[in-house]
């Protein structure tokens, strides 16, 4: 069991009237307990709390009109991550797939898999299926590419990073679902806080479906899997994007962190760390 | 109240042992009754039934060896659709959508809306919202494309086709879903069967989110709306794909079918009707 | 006859050893003469002068140790445009075009018209060959595109941005070369100096061939086609960077100005003039 | 010197007025002699040739009246190799190359260099440069893709190539020429006729510039490069497609052949040979 203090400061200058949709609290799934939480909207602008069902996102709203406007979140999140033997994991085999976890094995908007087939065959086929495979396609993420902040932008897809070699935290994970889902191995992309992430952001790494249960991978190896607090789950990042804004609004300053209370961890100790971490 | 019988009859020659997935089956909707069906799978195969939750997607699953494979499906379908009149259809205010349909303003793997917000407002930000901004929609995607067999395929998406100038049904109801969410209107997709589709095939058409309820559109309009039986809904045509295999297998034949029972049913007389039909 | 003093001054900090291919040099054709011009490289550098023969293009090659490096180029250049009515200007028929230009009628990099074919057809197959051809594809570029520094970058293509509907100069051109070249003009790619560009800058513009000649367009209208200086020609921007850099530098400041020495020319009063205008 | 016999018979049903132009005749070069050829087609049609300067493509044109229309074109060539040790051949620095071959470092429609520096820069840095590296090139081109005819089409590019793993001789060599340029080697596309290519078709390949010239490659090990003969020379495919059509024609049939006068002939003996072979 571990506590992470976890937190977000976004404030914009807003030219027009515009909604925002915030996804930036912590989820609570089995694993992941929220135990204490403040969300703070300036000038006293009602923030409507709403959660999209199947994959509990919460999701804040708030329309603010012209002027200065700021969200403040901060909590305190209770992680019990279920730490398996790599070895277990086998892939499930499409039939026995259970059918919640068959559209994670369609393309989306930023994993294209369907054009990746014949690309993930070549590479990964031959990989002894299961947790093993997951892991070289992380490996393969990892050191194809280059982590390079501003190389990318938000309509970028997997596709435009295996060309480039180059990206952010989302774009290693776009890679890595859609070589996933190219294999047969449904994956899904997790928005979240991160312990150890430097400089602190939100981040995006993915989930891998081995052995009836959701698997944690962070190809970037820039954090430790046992510390990664998710906010939502999607399709890819389409689906959890921190800030939806409809309407006219510059994001003037923003400040993330997450920091786990008991530095001796050792689930926190490091990033690419060998066991399977499961908080789903 | 309309009655119409539908079917599918599909036959593969099996090399390898394949897995199937089948959505062919009708779905249950407030406004749609399956009042009988019949699913039969050639050679004793065991078709395992299952559903993807939150859209309520039927999906059919078979194992078969190698060699012949047939899957026959009739059903008889009551159709109650809903028809309003199309001026009471107001677009919803993005902080008044029900969370449950935010996702379908994402972009998705066919319908990169992202890449299309200043298209659709250029285009479509001057036309009265509502129904008739929709209609516009699907009037410019109708005017600006040529229906022609074979010039797309499984990966073609929304941006190609707006350049292409050309594709089918699938295509059609990806560049309006595409340009609806780009303008700020949830649409999300929908495969079926048609009445009066000629040739019979399976169809693919959408559904925009207006006055808090979803509305059925068909940009093609190669098929009266108030004759479609939907199968499934989804965030584009690759989450309602009416088979996918894993393994190897060849399509030897195909035949598709949905008839009224009633020839002089309004709602079935054309397509292009100026009512608002919903059966969601 | 006009008389134009155009210059250039580019500084960059070079970190590591790098090969410069400048295209900074006003062409000579025979409506633009080079009256004096002067090339200046700092420290010393050698400059190598070659030009590319077909197109006439004029490089300056420098090879630049780690420091600073800066060039400076100004010329006095005299232009005898050749003004012509526009309703003489006919398209010419494939089987009577001149063998040198028909490589302009294929795509490139950045000019995909082969992806465009219907799209012209359906935009402009109604409107009257010739030069009101041009001219209906320079109007609908300039109306469907919002003028917008930094919307795109060096990879951006013609299909892109008719898809975004941003772009800057480089892009407006492209853009109107795909279509001409798709409905089957031929067309070319023009970089060069512009009088009375407003913030200065190297300007990107097109060549439409009519009538047995090249003409000049301008989408953006930004300057007057009368006082465009050119530097070089190309099948698209690929062809005529301003600079082209193996190695690693950074450029650190631009200046860039063409001054007409007589603000009563007539030819150089506004941008989208009814002229039809060459100097090729 | 080999000499070899090649020609082709193409024909088609023409439906409304068309204007072909044609680029089936084999190009004259140092190393490439015409000894005869014919060119005849059918119905007393006029064909004219013309040719494109820089890289001496031999086109002709026919314009043809609605019905059936045959071109037929068979030619004596003798080709004199240049073959070189491929030790002695080095890529030449950027500084020091030739200008008329520094348009061959410009990505093009096709081969889009611009996109894969970091790719190419990843893979192919650490080889021995010169003709090592781009055989290299070759190497991962046909080791990494599927020829599988139909897996692509007109507007196929070498990225859609790299991402789907499959394609015909023109996507393998549209795949070597941008990964050639992006790494700073000067590249270009060859169309030609090919002995031993099995079955009979025009081929495509590439040339590298290498050592002060062209050296020839075939990055689908089909045909060896001794046998092939040039019909010309371009950016890509785009520049040397050996038909395009204005108008409407439907391609009826299409033979194609390529034969040796001496089947003892080495150079002739097996594709991917260790030798350097120029022939430009």
């Amino acid at each position: 069991m571990t506590s992470i203090f976890v937190g977000s400061d976004l404030s914009y200058a807003v030219k027009q009237r515009t909604s925002f949709l915030f996804q930036v609290a912590a989820a609570t799934t089995p694993h992941q307990r929220v135990r204490r939480e403040v969300m703070h909207a300036s000038s006293g602008a009602r923030v409507e709390e709403c959660a999209h069902g199947e994959l509990d996102n919460r999701m804040y709203r708030v329309v603010s009109d012209p002027g200065d406007f700021a969200l403040s979140y901060r909590a305190e999140i209770e992680l019990s991550a279920e730490v398996v033997d790599p070895n277990e994991l086998d892939e499930i085999e499409h039939p026995s797939l259970p059918a919640a976890v068959l559209p994670f094995l369609n393309p989306s908007r930023y994993c294209e898999s369907d054009r990746l087939m014949r690309f993930a065959y070549e590479e990964f086929s031959t990989v002894a299926p299961g947790y093993s495979r997951v892991k070289a396609i992380c490996d393969w993420t990892y050191s194809h590419l280059d982590y390079t902040l501003g190389s990318t932008g938000p309509t970028t897809t997997a596709c435009d990073v295996i060309l480039n070699r180059t990206g952010v935290c989302r774009d290693y994970a776009h890679v890595a679902i859609a070589l996933c889902r190219a294999i047969g191995i449904p994956a899904r992309y997790v928005a979240g806080y991160a312990v150890k992430l430097d400089p602190p952001d939100f981040h995006g790494f993915f989930e891998a479906f081995l052995g009836q249960r959701w698997f944690l991978f962070d190809a970037t190896r820039l954090a430790p899997v046992g510390g990664l607090v998710r906010i939502g789950t999607g399709r890819d990042a389409a689906d959890v994007s921190f800030a939806t804004l409809i309407g006219s609004a510059a994001l003037r300053s923003m400040r993330i962190w997450a920091v786990d209370a008991d530095p001796d961890d050792e689930l926190l100790r490091e990033p690419n760390t060998a066991a399977a971490i499961s908080t789903a």
